[in-house]
């Protein structure tokens, strides 16, 4: 059979991995009947045509997952978005948003994305970028992104910068290695916590790089709340304690001091519980078609 | 006559003369039918009740000046925005941003000061506050600003920051001044523009802070274009070549790429053409009440 162009076999395996595994989630709940299929799905992404390039899952180039599932779902609404913009509307939604006018939902982990909502809407912006925290430059002469830029926030507080900028200052990882394993930042974490100081360096460089990030967010849409989540926010204080006080240093017009930051509330759930949202609350959340 | 708790006399003096100011151009212009009062004033405000204090005008401090103006022309819709806002209005309505979905637009003046329009509406923000480029922080160590924080846009742009930031490095103008005259921003650049190399670096200073801070709102926002207006923003390509090339070092992902700087198209009008807005085309820039 012939494969579309530009679309190779690994990218047909993969969608049918996806197709098989919803088959059998739908089995398993007694083929209920369906609103609709939600979908958070890494950038970068041609919104609101849903044709996804997601950076870690190599095999999909323009993949135009939102067309296949329509296929593959005939009759019901399909709506795809960026994965950090799902976790925001979750918390939004359903998590410690809830309520809130203007919020950035942010998820700090391998990338650093978020998502932005304003007059309680999401905003997605003309082409669904809206949200893009992690290239929010805090040092022009800072480390090169994966962008192509400079300084960027996600250039600083990736787990991964992290974990290179640790070890370049001599960082020795405690807890012993798998065979094949490389200290992650959730290793460095753990180090820091127990008393390593590169790795307490290393969370509060990243921390005091949020907090700058965030400081402009609030300035330019007059945020109520920002939310933290991803995977380094479990770091806990040793992240948020210089992050907070970064932003309380650069957030002093009155409006802006009202803003909060608070953890995230629904953990890894949040992207799910966002693509949910897309459909069953998408007067506020969906605004692609 | 006793004066309301909390205001001088200087304040209703000031108001009087805004009045009679208002008396004597509607009578010029032949005492026409109004469709309402759309007003652009200097920030801080409480908004959308109206309740100015602006920098630069002492006499007014919590002053009800839309409850006043209501009271002045009964039964008629009476709008009060941040004066930056209405700049930014008026170049969307029907100046340079015209028909843009998701444009900033910027005064670089004595403060620096913006509007945000996202789906082709006004965002206020919460507390209407929304559009504050001015604090967006791109120098963590930079100077310290008028609003209490540190390294903010505004604290290295505004114009009378760059004329103390030349005269600390040995900026002698050129121009004989008046009696009485400190020299300005228009000075500096006047000197620039003939050569000066303290004037040039001035705004080569000035110029990549706006980039930078330029640089986060597109990513943050999704933007399509960026104005910029304002008494500095006169000085042309000496601020704008160096506003442009950090934009472009640092905004490299692909959506981000497409954003466009322009001038402002109205000049110094463009706030009395926003404040018009305000009135005329509510359903766009007025969502006060």
């Amino acid at each position: 059979m012939d494969t579309p162009k530009g679309l190779g076999v690994d990218a047909e395996r993969l969608f049918r991995s996806l197709s098989d595994l919803a088959a059998a989630v739908l089995d398993r709940a007694g083929s209920p009947e369906l609103a609709g299929v939600g979908v958070g799905c890494g950038g970068p992404m041609r919104w609101p045509e849903g044709r996804v390039s997601p950076l870690n899952i190599p095999a999909w180039r323009d993949f135009p997952l939102r067309a296949r599932l329509i296929e593959r779902f005939p009759g019901q609404p399909v709506r795809v978005h960026n994965d950090a913009v799902c976790a925001a509307v979750g918390e939004h939604w359903r998590g410690a948003g809830h309520g809130h006018a203007a919020m950035l939902g942010m998820v700090v982990s391998t990338g650093v994305g978020g998502g932005l909502i304003l007059g309680g809407q999401l905003v997605d912006g003309p082409t669904g970028n809206a949200g893009h925290i992690g290239h929010v430059v805090v040092d022009p002469d800072g480390p090169p992104c994966g962008c192509g830029g400079v300084g960027c926030l996600e250039a600083i507080a990736r787990g991964p910068a992290l974990v290179v900028w640790a070890l370049e200052r001599g960082w020795r990882p405690q807890r012993a290695r798998q065979a094949t394993g490389q200290p992650t930042a959730r290793d460095l974490a753990d180090d820091a916590r127990t008393g390593d100081p590169i790795g307490r360096a290393a969370l509060e460089r990243a921390g005091r790089a949020l907090g700058l990030a965030l400081a402009a967010a609030t300035a330019l849409c007059d945020l109520d709340l920002v939310i933290v989540g991803g995977g380094l926010s479990q770091a806990g204080p040793l992240l948020l304690v210089p992050l907070e006080e970064t932003l309380r240093r650069h957030t002093r017009l009155d409006f802006a001091r009202r803003v909060g930051v608070q953890p995230a509330a629904l953990g890894q759930q949040a992207g799910l519980v966002g693509a949910a949202a897309l459909v069953h609350a998408g007067t506020r959340y969906w605004h692609g078609d």
